[in-house]
């Protein structure tokens, strides 16, 4: 998978140093990185499918000092690609010969309001903090994903990043009120609205959420928060299907309604998973079942008995034959150890062999299709392969992976990728889904992307990169083919 | 205020007719409108500002056929308004000598789908049919405004409507996953994505959503139910000022949560113009109070007792001294006799003589500051005036309009409304706020936007223009100046 490295991009050496210099003499010398030990640490990433290249790291440390970089590199027609914490899934944030501008000293909260319910946070800031801020105020910064320590929020817009709160609150784009952009050319644009309702012209900041910084680089935004819920109940449910679990789901919503929060399916292969290889993970349910629900309510509310509402929907579902065991957490202990469960997966994963992934949607009613057929299908492609579909049931969002049959090479595992592609993206094709739910396109799926996606939509994405970067600097080579 | 209207564009009528001849062949002749009497209800709008004009009225009856019509404008270089329901308040959908495009006979609601909690609603479908569809499989579609009965989906996606619920449920923009869009040049673009998740590339339908027809015309659109309310408790307050409104609105989110989904702001003098006013409308609660407040609870739980949390809500409220009296609604006939009185109040004012309106937005932590400042300032400006500011105070979003002082002329009072827009706007700005929350910019405040808006958006707005619809045939006019 290394050979999805492009080749880099050659730039003149000589105008290199010259707007280095001009920038170091903008942002200080000791903000542009050119030892290749300080480089280093910006060119790979999480999965290792990536070898970037980059002559410089520029580390600016306000907006005002991103467009000084940015319009000193469009004077001189260099590239470049924007970073924050460099967890990315699909390559997007990774440099082959283009300069790269770090975004994490652009590090400050500017400002919290309880009772807008917004935080106003720099690009640079992780995910993590902004929770810790939302949380010290009585309120929720709902989004939460695997890498939410390192994770920063400038990221987090630019890929429209999801997780397992999405089912209530949305994706990174329902949460963003207002953003503030260097657009490639280096203007500024402070869109940095706190207002609920605007109606004064075209919605141009969802323009830049999910952009992967080929349209600017955002350097700040407003964010939602919410009231902090006050009472919460977590259930793991057994289950002998996807359909159980889809059924298991409508009669969840129709009486939670939005109490409802999370809904998560695991397959038996990877709670097992979980369990043989994560230290201090339990067994939480006795017996067998082939599929497993996470499923949680919260509520703002003082006096809210969501365990009961849970355990009366769990007594229909267990009557009508949908439900195998169930278990409700006593206490926040017992919570955690459940989400540990589901947690865990992805990294429980990586001591079973090589892993083919797939981050994909269908409509919430052809999930549990959905995972049926991919599985005989993919199956039936490669005896003794381990599936292990599992994810956000709630939002028709499965992270289809698959875990070598035991014994194969991993090398040779790895080789069918392609294989497992098609087979994969045709079915959620013609499901009317999506080949990349929440991690984007990046390098990995810009190929890919122009099999599945209509074409007057990327006619249409084409003209607005054309339109907002005509000189194809800004993360060039990225989400497009050919740019 | 019909000094609004523009000089209309001059069409050369030879090719006019041409391309008529060319579209009839396609559409039908029937659906090509000439006759006076047919193009009249379609160039005049509810409040009277603009008189349109134009050559014919076109009438496609599907998606391809507005494409077709669409192509055929291009070609011949001719420019073309499409409309709804014709109920826009901004003049966004009347003509001014281009072509008019009907949505009307795109009537189809081609799919409801209660799992994927999801309607798929062609342009021309009223929101009432849409309301009406959802309620009949048991959800509920919750964009809710006073035109419902004759606006239509293809208008309140292309204006982003607000409205009653967007504090729970957003604004339409919100509520739509997925769009079908004819281009300016006449390409389809199907977007019908019923998807919760996908993050393939720009986000493309927020573009269209707002942009009032500049940038294309949806046809379609696949919009999101919610699981039905099955309680509700409305409650109508009597308090001293607006602040005393927003503490309120503060206690009851911070325990209601997810379950406040109205929450309004009416002036006694808003109160007592439809209690005189408007048949049938009876006075809920005695004594005399500065400002009232609508405040609606819903869920969908069985077991809730909304009405009792309102009720401890209201007590706490009451010994804080925030609330003078209150009355909660014992049925469903006396919670409709409540809204009553709310959404009559735009009617009811019509009987009070001339009204200069506003529709602002403010951060929902300056709402009632904006309220009281700017009663303050117009009140100075113009002894005898009367504010009737109104509206969805937990969205920030107020209708600050303003009845002429008793027994002055009319049009000398219509007269000022430029220099109540110089007073009420720059509150606005320096508020941070938004001259527009939720009716859009038209005709009406295309001049009042260059004023206010960022001078970086306007040029993005530009560029999205100018790639989207080189030839600027799309609802010209509107929106931007000079397109």
């Amino acid at each position: 998978m290394s050979s999805h490295s492009p080749q880099p991009i050659v730039l003149d050496p000589d105008k290199v140093e010259r707007v280095l210099g001009r920038i170091a003499a903008r942002i200080g010398a000791r903000h542009v990185l050119r030892a290749a030990g300080d480089l280093a640490p910006h060119l790979v990433e999480g999965r290792g499918l990536f070898q970037g290249a980059t002559p410089a790291v520029l580390r600016p440390g306000s907006a005002e000092e991103v467009a000084l970089v940015v319009a000193e590199c469009a004077a001189a027609g260099l590239p470049f690609v924007p970073q924050g914490g460099n967890t990315g899934l699909v390559g997007g944030q990774v440099p082959f010969g283009a300069l790269l501008i770090s975004l994490s000293r652009l590090d400050r909260i500017r400002d919290l309001d309880p009772t807008d319910l917004t935080v106003t946070a720099e690009a640079g800031v992780t995910l993590a903090k902004v929770q810790e801020a939302a949380r010290e105020h009585g309120c929720l910064f709902p989004l939460s994903i695997a890498a939410e320590g390192s994770c920063q929020i400038g990221g987090n817009l630019s890929t429209n990043a999801g997780g397992t709160a999405v089912l209530r609150y949305g994706n990174m784009r329902e949460l963003a009120l207002g953003l503030e952009v260097v657009l490639p050319d280096g203007r500024l644009w402070n869109g940095l609205s706190r207002l609920r309702k605007d109606n004064t012209g075209y919605d141009l900041k969802d323009l830049f959420i999910g952009a992967e910084g080929t349209l600017g680089i955002i350097t700040a935004a407003v964010l939602r928060l919410f009231p902090a819920p006050r009472q919460r109940a977590t259930a793991l449910v057994g289950l002998e299907s996807p359909h159980a679990a889809l059924a298991l789901f409508r009669r969840l919503r129709a009486v939670a309604g939005d109490a409802l929060t999370g809904f998560e399916i695991m397959p038996r292969f990877g709670l097992e998973t979980v369990l043989k290889h994560m230290p201090g993970t339990v067994r939480a349910l006795q017996g067998d079942h082939a599929f497993y629900v996470l499923a949680e309510l919260t509520s703002t509310r003082h006096e809210d008995d969501l365990a009961a509402m849970v355990l009366a929907v769990l007594a229909d579902a267990f009557e009508a034959a949908e439900v195998e065991d169930a278990v409700i957490a006593a206490s926040e202990a017992q919570a955690a150890a459940l989400w540990r469960l589901r947690e865990d997966l992805s990294d429980a994963q990586k001591f079973e062999g090589g892993s083919i992934k797939h981050d994909v949607s269908v409509p919430v009613s052809k999930v549990a299709d959905f995972i049926v057929e991919a599985t005989r299908r993919c199956e039936a492609h490669m005896p003794g392969l381990r599936v292990c579909a599992f994810g956000h049931m709630g939002d028709g969002n499965v992270h289809f992976n698959l875990s070598q049959p035991v014994g194969m090479d991993k090398a040779a595992f790895i080789d069918t990728w392609e294989d497992f592609n098609r087979i994969v993206h045709d079915l959620v094709a013609s499901l009317s889904g999506s080949i990349s739910a929440e991690h984007g396109i990046g390098l990995l799926k810009k190929e890919e992307l122009t099999l599945y996606k209509d074409k007057v939509a990327l006619e249409l994405m084409a003209a607005v990169k054309a339109a907002l970067d005509p000189k194809g600097l800004a993360n060039p080579g990225k989400v497009l083919l050919g740019r």
